[in-house]
């Protein structure tokens, strides 16, 4: 149940046996249903992620509109970091739109692996380092893109989004109302 | 030159004095003029920036109006982190807003103190930590507060930017034309 978790981190840092071991004594491992919240507003987001298995989605809650900020698959991490860190209440819901299996780790597990096995370091760099880069692509195509434009490079670069999240989702992560996706695939497809 | 960027970095990570000589061999100090580029749009940005004197703004060209980022003074590292991590072209431009003094850190060099000073991943982890809070914080300014919140804050939390940058660049950080500015100014001083 540890193996897709243990084998992502091993691909970024070098553990010996003794430390695969005790690393996944840091973890907990979760079954979520589907449309559960793993997160919701208000809270303390305490634990990184890890899909083992199923889809996760955050999204803000503006004025009873969803905003959807990303999907995550199997052996992605989502938390939100910034709760994470500051251990400041979220103002993002995360929930699962399959039914899921996550691998939490805590903040204060992480920062026990950075005491113990100082290569976490590492590790937690690359995380931070790929969650600014995600925001920053993140504001790059709601600043630069048309909805259109969004919509093809998701075509294009996210086709687990494309088959498994269901359009009404996709419309909220666009940006767009459903029936403005349902012009834009009209329009898509007649110009093949 | 090297002391304040020694003393930062120390105060984050445990150096002994022969790493602390061999991070000081990877620095390059660099002078600069009031209103200097250190990076124009377009460039990639290949050196993360130590303010050892002076002040930097990064801002976005937009249209021919420039869209002030954030404001840097002494003892504050920043990099267009997107570009200097995937080598890519900046969209942003860095100036100087006085003379300053900036001790400049290629990304080949960290990755090799990353190599020979594992410690400094801790240090990179920290770096990328900040650089996804500082982006969080900005975009949480400009989609969840008004202008004048946002002056207000600013007020609060950065008496350097109210005493060091001239007004017109702070109207561009919060998004809003000199004389919005000044009507924001003029109806605090009339409620106090």
């Amino acid at each position: 149940m540890l193996d897709n978790i243990i084998d992502q981190v091993s691909s970024l840092i070098r553990l010996n046996e003794e430390e695969k071991t005790y690393f996944a004594s840091k973890l907990q491992v979760r079954q979520f249903l589907r449309k559960e919240f793993v997160l919701r507003e208000g809270q303390v987001c305490r634990y990184a992620y890890f899909v083992n298995a199923g889809c996760l989605r955050y999204f803000y809650n503006v004025e009873g509109v969803e905003n959807t900020g990303q999907f995550f698959f199997e052996n992605a991490w989502y938390t939100d970091y910034e709760s994470y860190l500051l251990e400041k209440p979220s103002k993002q819901n995360i929930e699962t739109l399959e039914k899921s299996e996550l691998v939490l780790l805590s903040k204060q597990d992480l920062w026990q692996l950075y005491e113990d096995i100082p290569q976490f370091e590492k590790f937690g760099r690359i995380m931070a380092e790929n969650a600014f880069l995600g925001l920053r692509a993140r504001n790059e195509m709601l600043t630069n893109q048309t909805a259109e434009e969004r919509y093809l490079q998701l075509m294009r670069e996210r086709p687990k989004v494309m088959e498994r999240i269901p359009q009404h989702y996709i419309a909220s992560y666009l940006g767009i109302k459903p029936p403005s996706l349902s012009r834009i695939r009209k329009r898509i497809l007649n110009s093949k």
